[in-house]
């Protein structure tokens, strides 16, 4: 009577956690972008074309996936987005989630912190728009925008109103260490958090904002503070150097995806997703015996009914 | 030109760290209630109206911490208050924080959660209603509802709706530990977390809930389900010499209230709070000598006004 859906095989997960792996920071390793993590790796994917056939088949099980962890409801996931400028984040978003249930997905972006954000503790913002069990929650941009941009710009520490003590040479080791322990109490209580880093090179950037100076539809899109915040590129490789190194843990990893291809980095955000999924195992509830016989008694009741 | 208050002498609060010490958890340590504290204990006040004078200048000095508190907006304050039904924790807020500045004071109340509260990691619905830099938080039941109220009656756990690893034998000390972290972090970015159990007899407990069925204007704060939750009494004597013995920190104490008498009661939790506020000792920012200038400027511009 009902429609239980087949499990993915465990061939296929197999398949899933081997092509991801390449992309796993592993926890306690120390990581140096520039040597560890080529922009431009595709994994053998041939072309654009070869890779867009692999999306569709993952966002159509990403999509049953979901399902499933909605009506388990027991289970949460948050996907941690973070990227330079023209990482593609929003793309990624669109093409990987369009297609899943809006229902069943929570997005909230993070851009400059509001007057009211900014007097209350750094996690704050992000705590209340966390995900309800049986959502797919997405942060575009996250807390670690906490230890990103705000250690490249120390000012914006100064903008949080900090006491002393809550400063100071440590503290970025400390927000390591309270950012550890947050996630890890989410995954301790069911929900599961994956970060993905879209690994931009600095080039691929150049040509992105070049192209959104030209387009006219692309010009939104573009401010003149990104090329200022360019000039900080080396800053924020080291700030993300160190907040791999100090934060992809057993219970919430890191995964440095190459962002120079957009068609590669959504098949890999994807497969992060699903691959999170397949280790959650959502089953649609069981029906028990009882059920089952409400069920009978109600389909007696409706065939009884006249039909008009 | 400012009113430049003067502070509190070390002599005060001295006073003050003496009279509350005997309330205090010592982190570490492990709480047996009915041995270690007394709910009638009075410190030597004589009578409920010497307490009453005692309170009044408590009161006057709190008014004046959270002045400075709110001026500095660098530090908030979270208050925690548990207590069993009919222990006072209504009427203590209401007479220590009267005459205190509402715009500076967050009362969150939390009863039974809702469904979306329940969909959510466990300190959600804690963690969205904090304080403000500037701000006293005062949590009327607390994130502690998790590890009493829940610990007792478990079956409100499977409400929670967690995924298997997030239940089982071990949940209690993995909750004391995340909360812990959590009071942690909140103190290590300036929210100084401070909490208070009111110690109620059973026996006083009896006599007001006798008074809430015989005086009608009380009569709303009764229902029949105080008197089931009563028959519980061991139980959560139990849990809290638990909790008591885990989460008192040296970060995050706490302070258990001899709540017998009510007069007493709230003598000691204004005491509390003023020795939590006189440790962060906050002050009225200073205004440097370019500010200075400008407001001789705007003096003058005011007095050259023709008066109407």
């Amino acid at each position: 009577m009902r429609d239980r859906p087949a499990r993915t095989t465990d061939k296929r997960a197999e398949r899933i956690a081997e092509f991801i792996a390449p992309l796993r920071v592993e926890p306690g390793s120390r990581v140096r972008l520039a040597e560890d993590f080529d922009p431009a790796y595709r994994a053998g994917v041939k072309n654009k074309k070869a890779g867009e056939e692999l999306l569709r088949a993952g966002v159509a099980q990403l999509a049953e996936y979901q399902r499933r962890l909605a009506a388990d409801a027991t289970s949460g996931v948050l996907l941690c987005l973070q990227a330079l400028d023209a990482g593609g984040k929003d793309g990624t978003i669109r093409h990987v989630m369009s297609g899943v249930n809006p229902q069943g997905v929570r997005v909230a972006g993070f851009k400059v912190p509001s007057t009211e954000e900014l007097s209350h503790d750094y996690l704050w913002r992000y705590a209340c728009r966390l995900p309800r069990r049986g959502e797919i929650g997405i942060f575009n941009r996250s807390h670690y925008e906490e230890v990103l941009v705000v250690r490249v710009h120390p000012e914006h520490l100064t903008r949080q109103g900090l006491p002393d003590g809550a400063t100071g040479k440590k503290v970025w080791q400390r927000r390591y260490r309270q950012i550890n322990d947050w996630e890890r109490y989410l995954t301790e209580n069911g929900f599961h958090v994956v970060k993905v880093f879209l690994n931009l090179s600095k080039e691929e950037q150049r040509v992105r904002f070049l192209k959104r100076i030209d387009v006219p539809e692309r010009n939104w899109k573009f401010s003149a503070a990104d090329v200022r915040e360019r000039g900080f590129w080396d800053s924020y490789q080291d700030a993300f150097d160190e907040v791999l190194s100090a934060t992809s843990t057993p219970w919430a990893p890191w995964y440095v995806v190459p962002a120079d291809r957009k068609w590669f980095a959504r098949i890999c955000a994807a497969a992060v997703l699903t691959h999170t999924l397949i280790g959650i195992d959502p089953r649609y509830p069981e029906v028990d015996d009882k059920s089952r016989a409400a069920l009978a008694g109600a389909r007696k009741r409706l065939e009884r009914e006249a039909p008009r």
